[in-house]
């Protein structure tokens, strides 16, 4: 990991944890939070100032910062400070991401030192699922807005904020046709560019197996919904190829032993949960199981 | 996927593929872009308006697509135009996404029907190398800003905007570390939240083979470099448990005949680049070769 994944990490300690203001900080300038990076946070929720004000304020305190060395400066603008915004851009400020209701600005103060703030996100992460059946069927449903119309897909869709991959395909399963679903293995990944708001697109399939049968289709969002014969979905011509070869892959890591799985870890000195997804072979389909 | 990823998959293209502004808009309101779901998208760089007008056209505008049934209304402001913001906040806009020269925002105009707004991407993507040469030795770096002081890590980083995977891992090897290196298979994949900018965390480690053996070390980012010994490295105090197990699969992959490999492929009807991941097992270590 490069410094600037650090520079996030640090910076998402201090805003999201705890918001200890700097407390030498001469009067009539923003506070803000510093992080371990010689950077400033300030959050407008907890800072306030006087519109009139702002813009006296923010230029003390840029040459207050510039005179004690300090890099990355930050403002958490909330939408009911957005007046801040046009001034933050007059003085050099831009956009580094935004959530429904504040936009985070930045400025890099070095003169001699070239700009070292990581990107936000870019990748959109979507789930599908392939749910087969013990009579040799597999889940598919047809969307009311397909790219390509009355295509057969998988049912799935974006993992939510906080989500885990698992939770998301059985989530989405269950929403779009009212089956409930349990692990079975994460088949294969798909990763593209260019995608919804130019994000990059990272598409992950895993095998679900169903526990119960009739399906339930949710209207808004879906035009059909059936259980195919596996066979018939292997030729369908309104089956895209990449589809159809998720479900032969998987159907060779059944025939091969091998599951792809899912295992929770907690970080023994972070005390962070991770789920770890790594390929499992059965021994007994295996001729070297000595380990 | 659900009518929310197409929304998304939606606005890309109005946004960044052409902007073909609604012919039949009268005067004095935006234009704007409309999309698939009945939406419209205005950008600011596309369509000007003099700052003392901004208020009343908007309310023109708006009053106009709430007449037309319009859905979700997108206002892409880039900085020069940030005055907008406060006046797209005071008409009841959020903020949806933002990149170094503009802040997306957005209202949803319906009263009888939810928002259906998808979230942008809040997933940090990073990648982890496991470089073993063929004397068993493993490439590791101790980083100058480490969450855990003095302990080997991996070399690796966030994945750039528009980059692939694999791509991204022999690009930070070779940053970090001036090792050339050539991809063999992924390993694991690690999932976590509350990581960076509030986003969630996928780490991809994958296994690449050395083409030199010279460390020539990135000074800025990276205090110690060194080839270490596997077995050492799958005992070190210094080295996280995490990091162990990355080998050891490893290492029953390659005793399994096990390859996660990446494939370029092409979708045959949008033409669209995908890498594909899959496990591969080699046919020859496995006693069911069939298929």
């Amino acid at each position: 990991m490069s410094e600037r994944a650090d520079t996030v990490l640090n910076a998402a300690d201090s805003w999201f944890n705890k918001y200890v203001a700097v407390q030498d900080a001469p009067e009539g300038i923003f506070k803000g939070v510093s992080d371990r990076f010689n950077g400033i946070t300030v959050d407008s929720n907890l800072e306030t100032c006087h519109p009139e004000q702002f813009s006296s304020v923010l230029q003390k305190s840029l040459s207050h910062w510039t005179d004690n060395k300090k890099r990355g400066i930050w403002f958490k603008v909330y939408l009911n400070s957005s007046h801040w915004v046009p001034e933050l851009v007059n003085s050099q400020f831009k956009f580094h991401h935004a959530k429904d209701n504040f936009v985070m600005m930045y400025r890099w103060l070095p003169s001699d030192e070239s700009p070292n703030i990581p990107p936000y996100a870019h990748t959109m992460v979507g789930v599908g699922a392939l749910v087969l059946n013990d009579m040799n069927q597999i889940l598919v449903v047809s969307e009311k807005n397909a790219l390509i119309k009355g295509s057969w897909k998988l049912p799935g869709g974006y993992v939510e904020p906080c989500e885990n991959f698992v939770e998301a395909a059985i989530r989405e399963v269950q929403e779009e046709t009212n089956i409930k679903t349990k692990f079975e293995s994460v088949v294969s990944l798909r990763h593209a560019h260019g995608a919804g708001f130019g994000c990059s697109d990272l598409y992950i399939v895993m095998a679900l197996s169903p526990e119960n049968s009739e399906i339930v289709k949710c209207d808004r969002e879906i035009s059909k919904c059936e259980w195919m014969d596996i066979e018939a979905y292997l030729q369908h011509p309104k089956v895209h190829e990449t589809n159809r070869n998720f479900v032969r892959t998987y159907l060779q890591y059944k025939q091969n032993g091998l599951k792809f799985i899912c295992k929770d870890e907690v970080h023994s000195v972070l005390k962070k949960q991770y789920n770890i997804y790594q390929v499992e072979a059965d021994s007994t389909k295996l001729p070297n199981s000595s380990l």
